[in-house]
């Protein structure tokens, strides 16, 4: 099944070898003199050629041979044009299968083979026993409770009173920016407009509907949009477009409180009999080892995350889902609950933040968009939002897997052992 | 040069077309009715055999061609044993490279080129930009402030008396505990034993040198031994070998303050002339975007990372290199600062906590082996250690790099009219 | 001008030691036994007597004259119902002033004099020389940015599907919601409504206009009311009527963002030519204080508030006031910026959350009752609410006063010898 | 037993009214045109004669009468040297008594009558039956984990190759700067120097044990030496004696995981019984309320604090005993823990952060000496630091008393009963 015309650029440029060796050499000779940069490669070439002369070049400059970094298949024009520049080829992370899981969400409904890209031993193995576990105990309880992604321009305004004065205008021009926002994307809606003030410099964070975008693009030319509207009209001076209250990839409580991307809880009852068979503890244990490690020991250590290893399985599932990595961050500031119940225990983790999306971004590339195929959510939902907001709910139930087996192992003492046995890293 | 033996499994699993057939839809059978697990094929099936009937079987299962991750030049046998369980095969993230970045670092000295996987697009030409200022202003400083990697484990005592006795007692075998760690490991070095009581509580942080592996694995096993032997001779309960203030894969002050893996600062002086010749703006500006945004954003959204976008260049660098991509949390901490000078400014990044490996881990998969060779640091350094400082340094450039670029693009107002071209998601 | 009745424990007891030494051993010999409860004293004495009482058994038991406690001059009759149970008399805290300092507010306007309960050598004269630089500089600017208290109770559900369901009827049913809270209260009005869920547990956080009182009480008993109705339609459990998303006496990040009591934001701008008169430096000096050690030292510190000393100022003045003490911790988490400008420096300080109140607390008791009077903002205002938010605005600029003066003292080098002469504790 | 000469200023000015009118007309013009300042009164006029003075400029300058400022029995003179500057006389804050409470510390042992002054109604009853709980139950174990007060200076260097020079010149000169510490203290002994780096900016946590003083002021005429020769040394430029990573008033990481001040933890087992009959509830109520308020609730909220009210108790003791009210922030960032046990629960309050001192500051102040006095915890100890750290351990009991009490109520819901009947503001 594996499609040899995928492996296109070994054969491609094995094809025209001779001719290409001559332009080659003459291309390297202005890479090497400056006369040519680097990036102008594929004004030259075309984008296969630019990125086998490109690699070719690094290959002498370091002395190093990249021969399977130059092994892909997936489809090159987009990627040079849409999510890398000055490309040589491609890092291949391994992706294995947890599941299925079964997934009782306000948009994710049946049973779902999670694809997680990792190099960490034993992570798959993990989230494939959480998996286990829900699906026998009737599948993961999962809802969207907030859907927003953010972009908060900062302005320097000359005094406390012209900042209260920018504030005022923004709340009293609230409709005139949501035109002037809306008019620059045909999907998006501006949801809402806060400020805020510190001192002289004032923040307007602005919150939009991205439907199946993670939408950080479309939000920020919207941003800048409205943002040029605010400067002009109180002369507050634009500083940047983000001025970090959006919060966008540093860990930021107002995204815990106000939410960002799409905010997921997730939850599963367990039963005494299904913790003893599948995670050989109880559920005093369970409840304890969160209480000592995921609540009490976060706290002490002044951590932002109150989770066993949430990030590891966001980031797993980001990557092969085309998502921004470091977005992942997001993830690990999930907080993780066991309460114990008359039957068992009841688990769940609330992830306030995750930016994710079905179309734009990484999710176009041909190995990643299968792995939203996988998850049925590949490209633009039904009514348009709804693919996003199922990958937020599958990843939460991910997330749930991976905490629940975690927590599991620990309470049975069992993680060094696992260690020592798969390899973790 | 692309290696087409490399393109293994397309065409083995091909040539043996007949014979498998019969064997796959029998082995199909048994993974349908549950006689075989999923994750039980590598016992019945070469590795190459038992990624191809897996894939299938998910295709089948959710009705998905995955021809894409199917493809792949990595080498199977380690990684499902080591990186990957339940592997379906990979997927390919773009790599594109940055630079050459001139680095004067404690140990990484001379030219490098960034190799950074990502799907964002603007990320590696921003970078790039960020490469070609600090080269132009004689390099970047990078210094190693402190290398220790941790795991604390938590303990449960029976009064807060009882937990006092047990830090005494940590304290008064430090010796002791420390032979026993060392015990487990043929590289790893115990380096800091340090007790924490929360209530009933105890938390024995322990933090070792793990040379150029990044180590949680060396020091999860030898944390699980110093706890096995503190468990026993002081009656506390161990509840989990990781109580959250190691603090792994959360954003956490106490790596801020106690570092964790290799703290990195990086530094470099812009001329007036620089400034205004690569950004198109001028020292005022980069120190006012710094500070409205970087520290008084960052202040008022209660927000653990004081930088732009310090987590796009580590996680990029991280998937590259083989690194663990959950870790790229502790880059978003990074604290960016823009000092005027009298001839311009001076910008720096200090990443107290950033967790990296030449070994072990997804250092080995081939493609990322060769992004760490690239460096000039792939595997053990001579001697050991220095190869993971290396590119403990690099990364810490490279963040520096994409620091300078950013706050640039924003100080000038570029950053939507970037986005608009580049299309970043 | 003192008043010697004021002084009336001592005499009021000394006119009738005869009888009373009889019926005080008799009691006294209760208290020893057991058969009566010291706070039960007031239901047999007199409060004076009753205080005097408490006061010799506490100095027997203890062996330790309380001679200066038992001498006040406050109104006991009110205090022991509402402030203070099983009182033994007052400690004294000494009171200076500073001032006048000039406020352009949007309810405070004009010169004030600032009372500061203290016993720190230094302080009052430090916010004495920030008034004087702040009113030669033509005055403080200061503006409320938001107003409201805030209660959360916390709701246990069984699960994050009933958690949602919750959250969805509190939305639903906000009119009834408001209706039922304002039911308990003549003066508040409920002015917000958010939830939040954490797993299984719902935070309703409920915002209030409470006027003149800082409106703890109120407001705790308003939601008492609503909490209520939500357990009985809902089903949920109420687990506490504050879950700590309130957050009362706390530090923390919601009451940052979303604002708790009144959120106030005071600024000032500071030629050269004041800056080197009142405080021996210079701009550049002031800006590098502020930058390395109030934003880059706090967030290196993972600290919560990016000022000098704005909590010593808040304590002093809150303790004047009658406000309560511990609301001193929000004071401590505010955002001091300096920014160059031509003409020198603009000097602000944000402070997000203060709690402060006219009526009600400890804002009764005479010698607090004074300071209140003294800046003109006793009882309820005209109209309601005025007081109060005066108040804030006041205290905002009493901040920005000790703010100025200890950073310039820093910059000055002059801490020191400050301490040296001063004898700072 | 009232001290009628205590009374003495009222007295003292009545007898020579008529030569004091004069003098007063005098000093009230000059005060009015500005020839002599309000601070300068002192030098003219005896302490009691300038307060007297300054209050009556203050009550004709605001047109209010400060007659129960004016009442007080407080020594005038050592108070206006040491604790105020511009002092026009004292606000009374109402003493509250609860206990007695057994403490089972490392350095308290015995029962205590805790003082408590404070304004808001139902404290001093709340932490009275939290006192009775724990005495029932035999006690509280009390210890003190750390001990060391800090002052971080902050250096600006001008590289970051710089900052590490200057971090590597401390550590290899940490005797010399020990000595040099020492030199200006005849008690306080240099236990710690730990240096961070933050781009060009080098800060220095200096550690002290200051015996019975809380220390702030010898510890930053210490830190004045030491930062001098550092400078000196590496030509590293002394940017603020605090540079915020000490750190001081404001909530912060730092001081939670290194510690600050006294570290004092606290705990108690109560039996089933126990909970049932002075709480009215059990312990699995208990242990809910903390885990949904205290723990999760505080997670969510982005909360310093995981405690229910541990800053009041601290409050109104630090008022009480003559401490830097400033620092009741330090007590807000208690954690507080309720385990399940087989007999009933163990509950702890842990307070990694708590400057006290019984010597300096306002300990001297009669009232609150008398306070001290109580608690047989006045002046200096024997050994020296005993006295202080008796009183660390005092104050911990005490908020473990306060915890117990409002969980307990909150529990058993009556939290909005109690507000209603006594009046907390």
């Amino acid at each position: 099944m594996a499609d040899d015309t995928g492996h296109r650029e070994g054969r491609e440029s094995g094809a025209k070898a001779g001719h290409d060796n001559e332009r080659d050499t003459m291309i390297r000779t202005k890479l090497k003199d400056g006369t040519l940069k680097l990036y102008e490669l594929e004004k030259e070439l075309t984008p296969i050629d630019a990125i086998r002369v490109r690699r070719g070049f690094i290959e002498q400059e370091t002395g190093t041979a990249l021969d399977n970094i130059g092994i892909f298949s997936i489809d090159i024009e987009r990627v040079v044009k849409r999510n890398c520049e000055n490309m040589i080829g491609t890092v291949q992370v391994p992706v294995g299968v947890a599941g299925p899981i079964r997934i009782n969400g306000g948009h994710a409904l049946g049973e779902y083979w999670l694809p997680l890209a990792t190099t960490e031993g034993a992570l798959v193995a993990s989230v494939n026993r959480g998996c286990s576990a829900i699906s026998k105990a009737g599948g993961a309880d999962v809802r969207i409770l907030h859907d927003g992604m953010t972009r908060a321009p900062v302005f320097a305004t000359d005094s406390i009173i012209h900042a209260v004065q920018v504030c005022d205008w923004v709340t009293a021009h609230r409709d005139e920016l949501k035109t002037a926002a809306e008019s620059t994307t045909s999907h998006g809606k501006l949801t809402g407009i806060v400020t805020f003030v510190a001192g002289t410099s004032v923040y307007v964070r602005l919150e939009f509907d991205t439907k199946d975008a993670m939408g950080m693009n479309m939000v920020t030319i919207a941003s800048a949009k409205v943002a040029d509207l605010i400067s002009q009209a109180t002369k507050a001076r634009l500083i940047a477009l983000s001025g970090n209250m959006c919060t966008d990839k540093k860990p930021a409580a107002i995204n815990g409180i106000m939410g960002r991307g799409r905010s997921v809880v997730a939850g599963v009852a367990l039963s005494h009999d299904l913790i003893t068979k599948v995670f050989k503890t109880d559920a005093k244990s369970l409840v304890e080892v969160n209480y000592r490690k995921n609540l009490v020991g976060s706290a002490r250590a002044g951590a932002m995350g109150f989770n066993a290893h949430a990030a590891n399985v966001v980031a797993a599932m980001f990557i092969a889902c085309g998502q921004d990595a470091a977005h992942a961050i997001d993830g690990s500031t999930c907080i993780t609950t066991i309460d114990p119940t008359e039957t068992g225990v009841y688990v769940a983790v609330t992830l306030p933040s995750l930016p994710v999306g079905t179309v734009g971004g990484g999710t176009g590339v041909e190995t990643q968009q299968e792995c939203l195929k996988l998850l049925g959510v590949a490209g633009s939902g039904s009514p348009p939002g709804t693919n996003a907001k199922k990958l937020g709910e599958i990843i939460g139930a991910a997330v749930l897997a991976g905490e629940l087996s975690l927590l599991g192992a620990l309470a049975a003492q069992h993680l060094a052992r696992a260690h020592q046995q798969l390899g973790r890293g």
